[in-house]
């Protein structure tokens, strides 16, 4: 092991010698763009911009710091559903979303706007919100691992899905020049085959031996609803963080925001439905309900209008929600993939749907109903892809979708049998799910003399010190 | 029973059927208004709108987050603090919202900007607010009936709720013309006495059987915290969401914030006085802080000046803090009101506070403290209002507040006689404030492992155990 | 004792006849600024401003709120560590910062925007920040005291807290002329100071008395994160909040984003190398990952690049870490400071590393990197100081840092001695860390029906309650 034993050298060198990495290549790389830029007074006088407020910042600035929450409240609180593994979920979460967010400005800027003459990268608050989506992707993945990885084979999923997602987000957008604002495809799609393609490779036959620690508890799954509430409420500023300014991030806002809500009634008709009891299922609530926003990832900007966003969350919430009660179980017994999120519920299966939804939503598009213009500056069909009809836009947003299924599952399949390599510190079978491993609890025998009961969580207890002896 | 036992058809039938509804009769009514359709590149051309930032959007959309964020979290945590009502907390909270913002889109719509030349109603971000306005009306009598209703009853509450609201908002703010930013009269009131108004007609004299359930427990205050926080700290965003563009919003915000302040020391003082020991009651603070934000909804965009604000603060706290300690008995004795979050002392009275405040304001305002066009933009005295004064203002201010109360009270009850039929599913006496009779919760038998204490625990489930057999 | 005992009338009193003496201040001195004025609807028309988002409100309540929401919910989310003062933690932090952010109106009036014709405050959103930021300095300070104070010590300690600040804050920033619009040395080496010296006035040799409270429970360490998380996402709002329009706001929310993230990684690396087993302490996750956003509040708004500004984040991580593993012992022992929260490794240290980095960058800047009129804005070199060069402002920002750590350490020693007067009701050492003294808590019998062992609780519960009687 690395963190967590006495080769912890390991686990601190990655973290030391990879920071130290970023700063040369930012050293190298990185610049403030003309809108950050403190010459941008001058910029401004040149363009004949009358004022501050036209700043990119303040079109993008809320959304940025919503989808900032999501990335480390939503994501981070969601997976704290295990009863001791919550400092693992939001601290590891914590950890692989800061590394990742700096390797993907790099690497996005390498992509998407290394500068020809300079051989700079100028970032901006755009720059920020496209490392969290990225980063997005990877917390994703986690998700189908989450209990079952060390950290340092987080950080080095993290590192290899950075890399992974500015390759197939530059031929889906640059190349494809397919539409995906809220990324659908590009984040959902691909993070979820990539984490369940990990999982698959990493399969652990024996993993019933962690069983008495699969399980929530009460406050644990209290702690989870502020993930999924974060998530939910802050959707809309996914979906419309970069899309066009004005009419583009209003109607995504109203599209996602619609949706989210049908997704919530047909999550909880459905979970109502799968007990013998009646009784709702917490594993339901907090997943499903948010599928509609990954299926409205890639059309929120289109004119799908609000009774189509309706339609998108309704089925959402039934697929999904059918999918933590037939499909996990079937890909675990058959498929062997231990997906601990049941991220394939929540992001890959509603990823491809919004993909679909994405193409037909495009294919479909006219100038009716956006107007000439409108279809112009919706679909970006300007420069090299003017002559662009939508029914061929539709047939590339497939196109796009189908990349980000193989990259995930393909360069998930290399990534895993990366990880499967016994140097990583991986947690033993019965210790799946266990913070015991990587974090210092605090102490049980203090505890005793608020809440806990003495005889049996004293035993457990001895045992756990024994083991670290 | 409709959720939670094997007549969940019914409850799971509700929502379906009503998800389809709105479906169809979003696909009959509801457009994008012009500033989120793709069309406003050439209402841009037409209107001489230099920049993309004079969309709607970017005045109102951090506001509405903030809101978002309070429907959801704010009242979703408040109400956490039943020792084991979280789940229903939290989980129909987010059930009921996200079920009565679309009918609130609709029935708002109806009333409120149906266009009579293509019969459509246009939604843009204002829309978004009202709708989440509206549902907080609802949520706020969830708060006097938590514990003692079916989710099944939950919907039908809120689909009268909003019904009723859509109409008494109409009476108030388009015939009688008032000014209601913040919703003291329009959501705090009339939520209350809809709230109150059920609990009444739904007296469970025998409500002591569930003696054992209703305290709180240590970390379920603390997750309550949450909530309260979420709400106070953005409330400003809640009165000034929907007031006038600049001065309005900018004005609103600072009255809010200065009379939440006041309302905290005045909340603490009064609670530490309650108590024999001078201890501070969780409860106190967990709602009456909240207290000057109900009672600013009417005034915050009124040049009440900031020694005003915290003038309204100081009595709400108070007020507030009195009512839990006196008036709540009172009513659960006398008037056999059960409330069990105290919206009374919340949002009624401070609703009712709010609502005089604001027709004194008014009353009192004047040309010298608004200038002859602030005063008119402040209170929209155009069209067929141009030659109203501000005592008539004041008058019609006092009277939508009656309106609010009256719909409130009336509505209650007809709504509470229709939630009675014994057709609902809601818990027995003995089982209220209980999440097992509607939610799958962790198996206990693992959680002993945890921190569980075996013997008591485990009878009491195998109890729970039987009873769903 | 004053809350929490038979005498609560002082602890009631003071709240009351301060809130009544803002009152009659605010009505005095304290009216709506130009932007925030019902009569905005003439100054805009006489200034030719063209569109209401001009308005000063739009620049700057999307960082407002955030600022919010690190004040009640990060500051006080952050304490609630400990296993048996989150009410504490939480509540009086609420408590002191709704005080003291109405005295710090008043305060930052007098010194920075009394208007000289008419003797008022005239306030508007950035009044609100500015209060909102002299707050936090005084709750860094209730860090280092946290759980061994009464509630009414900790408004005294707030009330001479925001004078002090005022003062010194008047000296820094108008005086001196240096920018600290993050307030590396303004609040944060203020605060943690301040906070420090007090602590050490206060010693308490026999602390150890209530050993048996100062862990943390599992659940008390994830409410914990709620506050890290909150405070690290949104410090660049913080870092920005006040800082110039357009690129100035632009670049401050970048350099602290990329700082914190780097900030992250070398905490995780010093934590995990500082125990024998190699494990992650919570203590440094929650509040060493913080560091860097102290550490560039001076520098935020300057043109440190983005590769700096990961450096600083770099050295941050370390030294804030290693503060905890080394020098908080160290203070303990040698100079009895008891540092309940470490603030001398979370503020202290960071705040003048962050004036120490401010200092640097500032007297290199260069026309060539910032260009003559970013310059000029970037550092304010107009009126008396137009002639003022980068050096000169070097030695000023560090003639300001000194002036915060003077004000610190002295007026928290003043401080300090006022607060040792035995006329406090501070609890004895063996009820420090516990919420029992001040706050009702749960009826223990309650709870044991859902989650206390019966024998050990329940005796130490008619311990307390023959203590109250």
């Amino acid at each position: 092991m690395l963190f967590g034993t006495n080769n912890q050298m390991h686990g601190t060198l990655f973290c030391f010698v990879w920071q130290i990495a970023m700063i040369i290549l930012f050293g190298v790389f990185i610049r403030y763009d003309e809108e950050s830029d403190a010459h941008w007074v001058e910029t401004k006088a040149h363009d004949n911009i009358t004022s501050d407020i036209e700043n990119d910042f303040y079109f993008r600035y809320p959304s940025f710091q919503d989808v900032h929450v999501m990335i480390f409240v939503g994501f981070g609180f969601l997976m704290t559903f295990l009863k001791r593994y919550s400092f693992g979920a939001v601290g590891f979460n914590f950890l692989i979303a800061s590394f990742g967010l700096q390797w993907a400005l790099l690497m996005q800027g390498w992509f998407h706007s290394l500068d020809p003459q300079t051989g700079k990268i100028f970032i901006g608050i755009e720059s920020l919100i496209n490392a969290d989506f990225c980063v997005a992707g990877c917390l994703i993945a986690y998700g189908a691992v989450l209990g079952k990885v060390s950290p340092v084979q987080l950080l080095v999923m993290t590192l290899f899905g950075v890399t992974l997602f500015a390759v197939e987000e530059y031929i889906i957008l640059n190349l494809l020049h397919a539409r995906d604002a809220g990324g659908s495809m590009v984040i959902h799609t691909f993070g979820g085959y990539y984490g369940l393609s990990i999982s698959r490779v990493l399969y652990r036959p024996n993993l019933h031996q962690s069983k008495r620690m699969q399980g929530s508890v009460y406050h644990s799954d209290t702690f989870a609803m502020i993930g999924t509430l974060f998530l939910w409420m802050f959707w809309p500023s996914f979906n419309s963080a970069i899309t066009d300014h004005g009419d583009g991030q209003h109607r995504a806002v109203i599209n996602t925001y619609l949706c989210l809500a049908s997704t919530v009634l047909t999550t909880v008709a459905i979970s109502s439905l799968s007990q013998k009891t009646g009784k709702l299922d917490m594993v339901h609530i907090q997943n499903s309900t948010l599928a509609g926003g990954v299926a409205l990832g890639t059309a929120a900007e289109f004119m799908i209008s609000p009774y189509g966003a309706l339609i998108v969350g309704f089925f959402c919430g039934i697929i999904s929600t059918m999918g933590y009660i037939f499909i996990s179980p079937f890909l675990e017994k058959t498929l062997k993939i231990q997906d601990t999120c049941g991220i394939h519920n929540l992001h890959a299966m509603p990823g491809v749907i919004g993909g679909i939804v994405g193409a037909i939503t495009a294919a479909a598009a006219s100038e009716s109903v956006y107007g000439k213009q409108g279809l112009i500056n919706t679909f970006d069909f300007t420069g090299d892809f003017k002559d662009r009809t939508v029914l061929t836009q539709g047939g590339y947003q497939a196109a796009g979708m189908c990349v980000s299924i193989v990259f995930g599952v393909v360069g998930g399949a290399i990534v895993g049998s990366i990880l499967k390599l016994p140097i990583w510190g991986d947690p033993a079978d019965e210790n799946c799910f266990d913070d015991e491993v990587y974090w210092e609890l605090p102490d049980e025998e203090e505890e005793h003399q608020e809440s806990i009961p003495p005889i049996l969580e004293y035993n457990n207890h001895m045992i756990h010190k024994q083991q670290d002896l």
